[in-house]
């Protein structure tokens, strides 16, 4: 620091111990890149810490003066609190820790079976709709499950990558259209593989090809649309302002539940009754 | 280290940058009580370094001989991996960073949605074999998703707070009783309210009191199933050496998907039929 206490430069302790008395401490000075604003947010000083390897960094108010420093011994708290916090929120379970008493836990899981709730009678309300359809056709309620859980299996697998690749900062509004395109493609083609064995596994079971081929489009289409849930909610509820972790995997297998049996009984309905 | 190179203590740098020349090295010296041996896995040193706040560490072998030593630089990265490594593989989709290559990506996920496929054919099995209750009874295929679902959703919660626990050695094999058994009690508070909620919602949907009652009581059942299964699954297959992170999802919405088809198609077919 100089006279008005700014930041001008850093020297590491090794240097100070192998160095001899008389030389002055400008010379081995460096320059000080890394410094960070007092009202950086914890989370990403964690970032700063973890690309570049630091050891420690100087923490600087509006004037450049120097406030204090920062170790990376407090860094390795905050990215360990950071991920488990994200870890836990995207299963709804929130900030809670494993030794928490029972009645916060229960109230802190409560919000999200709740939301599942809604979604879930909101989905039985979708299939209550084509009654007269299952009426004619019960098959068609043993294979819905098939169609709504593996879209749903892609859409979680789709939402952890980007949740994950938010909070690493690798997945930004700016490169969203790029990672959704990505995304869907992979779905597409997990999809591919996954229509042409329930295909195959639906016609050696009920003999019928048109219940096959229906069951086969309705599970590529919402594999391809869990894979852009996925993607796409945690994307939009960042852009919103909203921690992507906590809501994500709610919306996420609500929506594949309700486009998978809507798809599915909407076809069943066209080419089957 | 002594003549023989065998670790005796461990010397703070500040301590030496600010004593006089004069004093003894032995006289600084504090007894070494972090050290470990250089068999140890990585993640375990990790778990040393988060817990005990250090920020370097002795390795040494058989003998107690130095072999060298760990910044918490490096611990920063290894806890880092860890994190993103339970966190991927929770989801099924295994070790892939966000900017791999999409056929990669499309092997890793494929597993998953592979044995997703199997589990889901068979709940349809399931469901298949109550094809006369359900052509008695259409509405029961409507309200089938809100019994699974919800027993998933609770199974969930369970799974990511226990496989959390597992990472962070809170849960072992020692205390998998008793965390069973308040996985299953949280599950059991949660499951009264919206029991509750859930045969209100019935009642003034369909107006049939014994309806409302089986799917209320087996929403409970499934909710309590699949707390336990959530907690129960990760443990088991830990003690079994299996990774618990990878496998469990699945085998957790399998088991509640089924037990909740089966639970409430069984009381449907009693009570209704």
């Amino acid at each position: 620091v100089n006279d008005k206490n700014v930041l001008v430069g850093t020297i590491p302790l090794s240097v100070i111990i192998s160095t001899t008395r008389q030389k002055k401490i400008v010379n081995l000075m460096r320059e000080a890149k890394e410094s960070v604003h007092f009202s950086v947010d914890k989370e990403d000083v964690a970032d700063i810490f973890r690309k570049r390897n630091l050891t420690s960094l100087a923490v600087v108010d509006n004037k450049k003066k120097l406030l204090g420093s920062i170790n990376v011994e407090d860094a390795v708290d905050v990215i360990d609190d950071e991920a488990e916090e994200d870890f836990l929120k995207l299963a709804g379970v929130g900030e809670q820790s494993f030794y928490d008493a029972i009645v916060t836990v229960t109230k802190a899981r409560f919000t999200w079976l709740f939301f599942n709730l809604i979604a879930a009678f909101f989905a039985s309300f979708i299939i209550k709709n084509f009654e007269s359809t299952i009426e004619k056709l019960v098959i068609l309620a043993a294979l819905m499950p098939v169609v709504a859980s593996m879209g749903g299996c892609s859409g979680t697998q789709s939402l952890t990558t980007a949740v994950r690749a938010i909070a690493m900062k690798q997945l930004t509004w700016s490169n969203a259209f790029r990672s959704t395109i990505k995304e869907v493609f992979i779905g597409f083609l997990n999809g591919l593989v996954f229509s042409f064995a329930s295909f195959f596994i639906t016609f050696f079971w009920f003999d019928d090809l048109t219940l096959s081929l229906v069951i086969s489009i309705s599970l590529l289409l919402n594999l391809v649309f869990g894979a852009f849930f996925g993607t796409f909610v945690p994307i939009i509820l960042t852009r919103l302002g909203v921690d992507p972790a906590v809501a994500s995997g709610t919306f996420v297998t609500m929506l594949t539940d309700i486009v998978g049996f809507l798809m599915f009984l909407t076809l069943a309905t066209t080419y089957l009754i």
